[in-house]
């Protein structure tokens, strides 16, 4: 079945449908990063974000919009990062069954932190099992409906709905940088934010070490780059999905690419001088910004941060 | 000289007086921490201030307050810490010519700051000169007015500018605690908060280890703990103040103690969970709450979340 391609209303639609269930995140300033950038930067902060991250927006909106007769079979999803726990807790809060597929080395903290969300968790081999597969696979033995953790009109019109609560709050903005993995918050941002201002160039920003995105739109086709090895684990998906990327083709102008070092560079300045904890994927817009990224002609930059989930370990490496 | 107690009316018109010049930070609250300990807490993000930390807010209405007749003649603060940077910044804001005595074993990244900030900075040798003698007699030499870190009525007005906010957005609260060095802070956001609101119950919060302020309210005067040890380095400060004392004397219900571990754990909540970056001194009013230390009676509280200066180091530690 060919899905349709989501658009801005729906995007309004589903800013409305997960009212009160998802934060409404705050926008930051900060004047160190506008000595550094030289620009007038608005973070987006979906680090505190219920769950730490901006994927509960589309998990919330996708379960609310599953249809009343599936909603008693429940819900499946395959994920070992932040998909995982957005999917757990907004199932939990609409009262529907959460199953949650992570490989089975996963850090225990977050199968632990999965189960205390009440959902059930099966486990499985990385290397030898496809998560895709089995989870696909539980759910035709089910009828639970799998939640794509990027791929599907609904998560996209969920995540598009950070880049309208920005644009509310700061309409005039030159720019907006989103963070690429497998495309389905930048194309869900692109859309409405090109509905509320034509004008605004929207750019993605993805580690140089997996630049699927950036080959692909030279392509002018999907491009796979497998098995990166990116400190931003939430982007190392290994290619764009069949909705989210011709809307990035049409919508997005560039991606620009961040080196590892100047993704830790970004998370020891959000750490030291904006006083917030950022996961590596959700530094790779502020890296862009202090790396001297950012193309001319724009002063005025959003910049998502998309999420704060980091292990005291990693930080302690930021030394 | 005998200098005059300050009252919540000055408190009133430090705040007019700052206005513009400090940020008016934000006030947090968490699901997780209501979860954990059972109260609706509303965090002054302190950490989000200018300078990192509430000590511009004293430093800053110190500066405004200096006569005209001193002001070319500049300033001097003595400290390693907050209060160095804080006078620093407020000094250049307002154009006036800034000395910092440092102790010449303090982390060089802080004096190149201060340097940075353009101020002088003169180190002292910290097992045999007596800083507070040095500031003097620079200031007799110069005729610069020293701004001393918490026992003057414009530091302690500048302070309690911070309660006044957080009154004026949270009004119904039934407690507020305010972590104490010197006391400083406490006596400021008292003097307001009782002013505003005389049924609120105000607690002081100290650690353990510098139990000052603890055993001066139970001796009914200023009793000295010299040399703590506490990781929360801004709250060493030995004594009382002979100006803040009496004041917490008269205002203040009690001091509430956390152990160094309580404080870790709090720093690693404020990371891991509310994505904030809180340094020790300004993770204890959090560590109270987590612990278990807030009296019964109470369902809503104000914790004053002082600072977010902390050296990556420290942070690596808490893994």
């Amino acid at each position: 079945m060919q899905l349709p391609s989501p658009t801005a209303a729906d995007v309004r639609s589903a800013a409305t449908r997960i009212a009160g269930l998802v934060h409404r995140t705050p926008v930051l300033t900060s004047r160190g990063l506008k000595e550094r950038s030289g620009l007038d930067c608005f973070l987006k902060a979906e680090n505190f974000q219920r769950t730490g991250s901006f994927k509960l927006r589309g998990a919330t909106n996708f379960i609310q919009r599953i249809p009343e007769a599936d909603r008693a079979r429940g819900i499946i999803a395959y994920s070992s990062g932040n998909h995982a726990q957005a999917a757990a807790y907004a199932s939990r809060a609409a009262g529907l069954a959460a199953t949650i597929v992570m490989p089975s080395d996963a850090p225990r903290i977050k199968i632990a932190n999965t189960r205390d969300m009440g959902a059930r968790v099966i486990t499985y081999d990385r290397l030898t099992e496809n998560r895709e597969a089995l989870s696909r696979q539980i759910a035709a033995e089910t009828g639970a409906t799998v939640i794509p953790p990027y791929d599907h009109p609904w998560t996209i019109e969920g995540q598009g709905t950070l880049a309208l609560e920005l644009l509310e709050e700061i309409p005039n903005l030159d720019a907006l940088l989103v963070c690429v993995g497998g495309g389905g918050m930048l194309s869900g941002c692109a859309l409405i934010a090109k509905d509320i201002n034509p004008a605004i160039r929207v750019f993605g920003v993805e580690p140089a070490l997996a630049n699927d995105h950036a080959l692909s739109l030279k392509a002018g086709k999907p491009v796979e780059v497998a098995g990166s090895q990116t400190i931003a684990d939430g982007l190392r998906t290994p290619k764009p999905g069949d909705i989210t990327f011709p809307i990035v083709q049409r919508l997005v102008e560039d991606i620009l690419l961040v080196t590892e070092d100047e993704i830790y560079e970004a998370m020891r300045f959000a750490l030291t001088r904006l006083k917030i904890v950022v996961e590596p994927s959700g530094a790779v817009c502020i890296a862009a910004a202090l790396a001297g990224k950012i193309p001319g002609g724009i002063s005025r930059v959003g910049l998502v941060v998309s999420g704060g989930n980091v292990d005291l370990e990693l930080l302690g490496k930021l030394a």
